[in-house]
């Protein structure tokens, strides 16, 4: 981490001035208690950023959330894993709708002030019925935290919550940016991340902070792939409330630069997280282009190698297969020329201009046994880089995905479906 | 199978005038006497036309093959599996004129004449001293067989040889058509199947039987896949020496129109069995898109859902999860509406309008269970349609792509790397 950003414990409670609350209402698991609703919630007026998948099939609470972005500024978020409520029409968007009714009263909010999310099966109606009797308990437990509750409550598959706080100084004022995020499966650009939600006590527009937004994102979020799988879901939501007591972040400021920052290494973080629990998979692999004649070339290469199912499995079995990774350099539609193409792995050289370098099979070997390494694949034909972060693909990652029936029995239980 | 064709056993050496050889080079395996090297002649002069991969790094004997082919017809072609000769440099390109020039002399053709191909493990040398001693063997064995030989020395990870023939009347004459192919990992469109040779004893002029052959491809071997990889060897290589002694097919003729349907029929009953024999794959799953504004968006549909690594693995497991469709059919770029979209699965509907069709889980279960099943995707939105053939993906397939460690150490003990 760079100098000037501390770590703080705790995510998206760690900001002053934010409350959270989460609690069961079995839906993710009918036998356990696992929190599965989330709430937080700005004692102070914000502003507020999101960005939501570029699926053309979007969940109802993706659409409700963007609908109300539009109308303003959000002060709470209101989130559910088990159940996407995604594929589920004009149902989907009643449930949305009351999810927010729900908490806008008695946080005297207007329902167009609160964000919400849900992650989990698609295709299922939303057990509203489950949530109903827990909105009391919900609001009755929200308080000063610092928001691992609701890093735990939007888990689905992934094996652990995730969540990634900083404090920094901007001028004599201490700002502090947290967040957190899940991931595991159906990740892929653009818009990576299922659900991601950041809070920040710096002050700052909203035209600012949507377009700070933006440039994070496109750095963080929308360069990870686990499955290739965009999901109907994706959310990241930024609150800002100011409480840090500091004037208003200015357009390329100083400042505002430094504020970018932050906000990127939050969001790079937490994307890096998502990868690192991908579902059942064993290795994170940064994959770094150089070289390239443009920006769109290094990320079609980037992007062919990181989705190329051969490569995962390659990198799943610790082989340091050049060949397949140089086969997926020539499907990407790139322009590049093989007799130019230099592939480092580990920063050892695999292959050095279209061919097997001298490095022998054996270090090649022990680096690709790491459960984190770097492969370099250089162009030799232009300026451009681009860099993404991946995972390999395991034989237990298709076994976990075989079915989801058992979602299906539970619903027909609930009488829904 | 339509009524005026009528199949044939064998493959390439079905049609009249036609001779195959193959021999054990020790290249696939060296420990079991496994065909690996193969070599079909036309006693006739031939026309001849093939596509290939669009792979920008592009195997040797790919290079080779297309000059040759810019250059005149070929007569033969000759064939290895075992190495791709792929990522080989200009000592590939040498390889790959050795193993033309071994059989052009004794045949008494140029080395233009002669088509070649490699498959198998990408970026080790091609090791030419395993050939040499047994390209007399190869040539002594060239006689009248029905092929199965050269479709037997062509497969690598295919769990069994693939050929086709038919026979159909043209007029007075009768025309056959044959082909072998392998097939088995790196499957994907463009140019799907790693090596495919077919042959005709029917007059056509090189300019039409490459249209015919171009038309085809695009119908057949451009509409599977199994893992999505595109190789670097791709090949379609098709032989016609008139041995049937027919007038010569003219363009946009009756005749024409029906060799065309023949050509068609034997290519896309090749790339069917090549998907039937995914490396490691369960399900055979044809894809229908219909209802597409552009023939693009139903292709963008078809191969969204076809390479989704979370379809696949649903599939593997048998569950009919068309949320999971629907999620990549939102994801494919194509111009879709979520409400719109009717999902039928072996002819019933899981989907319609967006939304939970009233059949029963039981019933799509049940269709989902066997090892090949069709599955319709409207977009209500046009009249377009696109269809796909694709595998399910299987914990197996990862497992077994894991490592090539096994060849290089081959490569080390042969003293090539």
């Amino acid at each position: 981490m760079d100098t000037p950003f501390t770590r703080l414990k705790g995510g998206v409670g760690a900001p002053q001035g934010f409350l959270t609350s989460a609690v069961s209402c079995g839906i993710k698991n009918p036998n356990a208690a696992r929190l599965d609703l989330a709430l937080i919630y700005s004692e102070k007026p914000c502003t507020s950023a999101g960005t939501f998948t570029t699926n053309r099939v979007k969940a109802a609470p993706v659409r409700v959330s963007q609908a109300h972005l539009r109308k303003g500024d959000l002060r709470a978020i209101i989130a559910n894993s088990g159940n996407a409520n995604a594929c589920t029409g004009v149902l989907g968007i009643r449930d949305a709708n009351a999810m927010c009714d729900a908490v806008a009263n008695p946080l005297k909010l207007k329902r167009s002030e609160i964000g919400v999310a849900s992650t989990g099966v698609i295709g299922l109606p939303m057990p509203m019925s489950r949530f109903e009797p827990k909105y009391d308990e919900l609001l009755e437990r929200l308080g000063p935290k610092n928001g691992s509750d609701v890093a735990a409550a939007i888990i689905t598959s992934d094996t652990h919550a995730k969540e990634f706080a900083i404090s920094f100084d901007l001028g004599e004022h201490r700002i502090r940016i947290g967040g957190c995020v899940k991931g595991a499966g159906m990740i892929s650009p653009s818009m990576a991340t299922m659900l991601c939600f950041i809070t920040t006590d710096a002050s700052i527009s909203s035209e600012n902070l949507r377009k700070s937004v933006l440039e994070c994102v496109e750095e963080s979020f929308n360069r990870i792939t686990i499955d290739g799988d965009m999901s109907t879901n994706d959310s990241v939501i930024v609150l800002a409330n100011g409480a840090a007591g500091m004037p208003m972040i200015r357009r390329n400021s100083s400042t505002c630069k430094i504020f970018r920052q932050a906000l990127r290494l939050v969001m790079l973080e937490l994307a890096k997280a998502v990868v690192r629990d991908g579902e059942r998979t064993t290795k994170f692999v940064t994959v770094k282009v150089e070289g390239a004649r443009t920006y769109l070339d290094a990320k079609k290469v980037a992007e062919a190698v990181c989705k190329s199912a051969l490569v995962k499995s390659s990198w799943n079995g610790g082989d340091p297969n050049w060949g397949r990774i140089i086969h997926a350099v020539g499907y990407s539609r790139a322009r590049i020329r093989e007799e130019l193409v230099d592939i480092h792995i580990g920063g050892k050289a695999a292959c050095l201009g279209g061919l097997q370098a001298e490095t022998s099979m054996d270090e090649l070997r022990e680096v690709v046994s790491h459960p984190e390494f770097e492969i370099t694949i250089n162009l030799n034909q232009g300026e451009s880089i681009y860099t993404m972060y991946s995972s390999d693909l395991s034989p237990e990652y298709i076994d976990f995905n075989r079915s989801e029936y058992a979602y299906w029995k539970q619903a027909r239980k609930d009488g829904l479906v």
